[in-house]
């Protein structure tokens, strides 16, 4: 089974198109096995509730070769229905990007992967080629310094087309498997919904809805295809830190419920 | 010491502005400990003929957490005196960048970092934050696909500036603390000359020389500062490959002196 179909068959079976963002801030974790146990507990709270989990790589690395352990373990307790999204926005030349797939999709078993298109084709194509994987291109990413020089113009004076849509068209000519999305952030919704209007049949990965401040509504509505599917809604903090106590796991299930329903309302 | 300082007292005392790659490729090598002896073996072979070495993180990775060890292991074997540069292009939103420069400049202990400018100014400043630390943003890369995107025209139609050049443009507003590097590419000469014309007195870190074809004179020549300095010029395969025999630490000394002489010919 491909990742879009494995994708395909969460959001059906929990109907949902919430993706969790396993993000261990590591103030808050005295080491690596502490985020294994805590991962675990919110794997199982919330595994009804997700289309997708999405453990960002760098709180992981952050403990060293423990995190990288962590990493793994938390990948293999994630049921096997569920696609895991490495958030490790790789990139390098050919023969280094191979190394990193491998590392990914092989040693750690992810399902998908983000990547950092800057260094061009031949850096993202050895994620592609493992064509029953995902592969996320950076396009217009949530963050607030993401404009410096994603919205810089590539096109002409008259033609004006911002380095994220030069980037995204370019995506769509690398897409020859139909594994390749797009990472749009939530706090963009115009561009975000400029992106679905050029790219209707494209998966979006939306991080920044939440602590990162982008509208829930209008990111639904702007990042749905026409099924009102084709888009992964990211959220981390809000569900994972709900409560910082110890019903943290019971207070993430009700958090995802309620986030997961609120999409629903309007996909 | 902050890195430059570090960086040129290993340039003086080895009369080298030559790096090496430590670039294990996972198929010569069949577990991480292998390559920790092999990297020992190049490390004391050379160590007197480098100014920096430096470890691509991705052929580490693709053995796990072995392989984060013997990154780390690497790291600390490396002699105190010469700086040991991460190749990790890494680039995140603000609290994630913030963990990535955390596992990379304390938990490693690395002297410097590759760091991918797609994301913009939080993903880049937590790294430059860690002001006795390099950080090398990517501009003009050495692989063949980096025209894709790097090479579009961000100016006008009248004035033309590619988005190579923006980044570094941005990179030098960045540099308040004076640790900030870019990494051109030597199979791009006039491009890594536009860019010392444009930047006398920041520090290049310069691929693509060797294997990926870039002319070593032209290289040097346009890549280097007006004292014969601020150009580090890297070669992995050329050297750590020189032999695959028993003799590969001894090939590697004769590949990195020659190499190193080569470069000092046209400084």
């Amino acid at each position: 089974m491909n990742f879009s179909e494995k994708l395909n068959n969460a959001v059906s079976k929990n109907n949902s198109l919430l993706c969790i963002g396993l993000d261990p801030a590591p103030d808050f974790f005295p080491d690596a096995e502490s985020i294994v146990e805590f991962n675990k507990a919110i794997i199982e709270a919330t595994a009804d509730l997700v289309c997708a989990y999405k453990p960002n790589f760098a709180f992981y690395e952050a403990f060293g070769a423990q995190g990288f352990n962590a990493l793994k373990e938390t990948a293999a307790f994630i049921p096997k229905d569920i696609p895991v999204i490495a958030d490790a926005k790789r990139g390098d030349i050919g023969n280094t990007a191979k190394a990193y797939a491998r590392s990914v999709f092989d040693t750690l078993n992810f399902d998908a992967i983000t990547v950092n298109p800057y260094m061009g084709s031949d850096s993202v194509l050895p994620f592609i080629d493992y064509r029953s994987k995902g592969v996320f291109i950076l396009c217009r990413t949530s963050n607030s310094g993401s404009g410096n020089f994603q919205s810089l113009n590539c096109g002409t004076d008259d033609n004006k087309i911002p380095l994220f849509q030069a980037v995204a068209a370019k995506a769509g000519e690398w897409n020859e498997f139909g594994n390749v999305g797009l990472v749009v952030g939530a706090t963009y919704p115009d561009e975000l919904q400029t992106l679905r209007k050029l790219h209707p049949e494209m998966l979006f990965l939306i991080p920044g809805i939440g602590a990162q401040g982008g509208d829930l509504e209008t990111t639904v509505r702007n990042g749905i295809d026409t099924n009102g599917r084709g888009a992964i809604i990211n959220s981390a903090r809000q569900i994972i830190y709900a409560s910082r106590g110890n019903d943290f796991a019971t207070a993430a299930r009700k958090a995802a419920m309620e986030l997961r329903d609120k999409i629903n309302l309007y996909r």
